[in-house]
């Protein structure tokens, strides 16, 4: 299809009553959609990041539920409500850490519960307000973060928590588009973003699709860059915060923020609301993903470490709110998070 | 050639009068060697990184210099004294960070100054010290650091100081292969240093071909790594050390030592004090190398990062002393170092 303007690149698109998933696995080298027809091939195309990020998960688990319930609704249209349990738990089971694919489930489960015969066009419905409100919620974020950046600076970010992360637009990313069309943000580096390089990959095709320049960096850079002043925010994503603030985020967003307090530099989250995960008291008790060792021993399908070697590859890591300064939300911003003001932010 | 037994690892070696580099660019994949017969050559192996790490380095342009006396003498007898001048300034401008090339040249310098007659046996003789001389403090900065490691760890190392970043067994990894036989680690986690992923490629083979199991992590997983409670230890090499026990190392290494600060654990410098830089007298004074920006854009060739991004690559950073537990030095260990601390060590 060959390279796309912003305002075309949309992640995850219902049409022709399917589910067109741009591959993420390909970019920026090829611009693939991927069709998912039913709740099977759905559920493989999270487990296999064709689609990542956390918003972008659950959205696309929401119209996963959608397609299963067209299903299971011709299978059996007096039982397709038990039956469809099965498909929740299938989706529910790809990704463990981002929780806004258990708080889509949790919406479409609530639906399901309402609806009196065919289910198809409902639960479609309900799929298409939830990527609607993430797209709202994303651009209401981009306004509310770039607000928080007083003077034309440079930023840094980690991995991709952009259009392709979300509904479109994205969280932090988002909140950079905001903040350097204000003329309020300068220049944009972007860690590379070990092992699946979502930074080179992602966020600095995203960024240059919107005409804003990127320089990507190694995150052992990281600690050498901000020493240099000419950073003043870090701004990421969030895969899940607890109820106290603590984020659970791409692997790499921990060492940032201790970086970060060390050179004095400030620490912006981006995450609508339903990334908040009120039952998870503290970010220890947030279950971190495990993913397979030759993310690290490999690239690009050849083996690059000695034979014998291992890897450990935790995909996330969770920043104690204590180094987090800002946390923005498509219903307020938060400063200095703790759990009396993350429950406030739940409750107003 | 096939892989080799440890003992045999030998990433310099003088045979048949002319210079065998282990091409280091090439592991752990192929294990070949590079011929280097005349000054020009070495110069530019140097420079690609056949050889790389800091005594590496130094001991190689001392080769070179032997080689550029044999054919400044054969050119001009009368002269080779003052033409081999124009060889010591092509090998200096090799690489500007790493201070045993600038210490090893001056060495030979003054051995050039002293001859009188055919300078081969002699300049050839003088390299074969300053290699024997390194190889020999390997070994007895091993037995010091490994004294400082008071009962059974896990310890991280980043970039590769070993036996193939030296005259043989290595600087970090001395200590780690010295205290690994006397039992004080169990573990051994190394970083896969981007961009060039000398981790991966170089410290994950050297330990392995001693029997030393290795665990790859991504840089950017360091913070949460610390944060298990495993390692106690940060063990890296250095390229130079300023005089007030500033320590400039691999891109990622001052990284690491903040996150070692905020979790309570460990930093061991381990470098033979042709590393420490008496003349530089804290580390913004260091030259910090910055190569090519498609060491990050690129990978095994191919382009990964979208077409127009740019990339910031500097390849070492400056890790502040007061980061820094302690130095191992072939000399002493210095805890806690400073400039008086230095002063000590280098008049002792």
């Amino acid at each position: 299809m060959g390279e796309k303007d912003f305002d075309h690149v949309r992640p995850i698109v219902w049409r022709e009553a399917a589910l067109h998933l741009l591959d993420q696995r390909l970019l920026p080298q090829r611009y693939e959609e991927l069709i998912c027809r039913d709740v099977a091939a759905t559920a493989q195309a999270i487990e296999n990041m064709v689609v990542r990020g956390a918003p972008a998960i659950g959205i696309t688990a929401a119209y996963g539920v959608a397609l299963a319930a067209r299903a299971r609704y011709q299978q059996a249209p007096n039982r397709w409500g038990q039956d469809i349990e099965a498909d929740l738990e299938r989706l529910a089971a790809t990704r463990p850490t981002a929780v806004n694919l258990f708080w889509a489930l949790a919406r479409m489960r609530d639906r399901i519960r309402e609806i009196q015969g065919d289910p198809g066009d409902a639960l479609l419905a309900a799929a298409q307000a939830i990527h609607q409100q993430d797209i709202d919620a994303n651009y209401h974020m981009g306004s509310l973060g770039a607000a928080c950046i007083d003077s034309p600076c440079a930023v840094l970010t980690h991995c991709n928590a952009g259009a392709l992360a979300t509904g479109g637009y994205g969280t932090a990313l988002g909140v950079i588009r905001s903040a350097y069309a204000a003329g309020r943000i300068r220049q944009v580096f972007a860690d590379e973003t070990r092992p699946w390089l979502q930074g080179a990959r992602l966020t600095a095709w995203e960024l240059l699709q919107d005409g804003i320049p990127v320089t990507l960096v190694a995150e052992g850079a990281g600690a050498h860059l901000l020493r240099q002043g000419v950073v003043q925010w870090i701004i990421v994503g969030a895969d899940r915060i607890a109820a106290n603030g603590d984020v659970a985020n791409k692997i790499g967003t921990y060492n940032l923020a201790v970086n970060a307090r060390y050179h004095g530099i400030k620490f912006m989250v981006v995450a609508p609301t339903s990334t908040i995960d009120m039952g998870t008291a503290e970010g220890g008790a947030i279950p971190i993903e495990m993913r397979a060792e030759d993310e690290l021993l490999c690239l690009q399908g050849q083996r690059i470490a000695a034979a014998g070697a291992t890897a450990w590859n935790p995909v996330f890591d969770v920043t104690p709110a204590e180094l987090v300064d800002v946390i923005v939300t498509e219903k307020a911003v938060v400063t200095a998070p703790n759990t009396a003001k993350i429950a406030d932010l739940m409750q107003g």
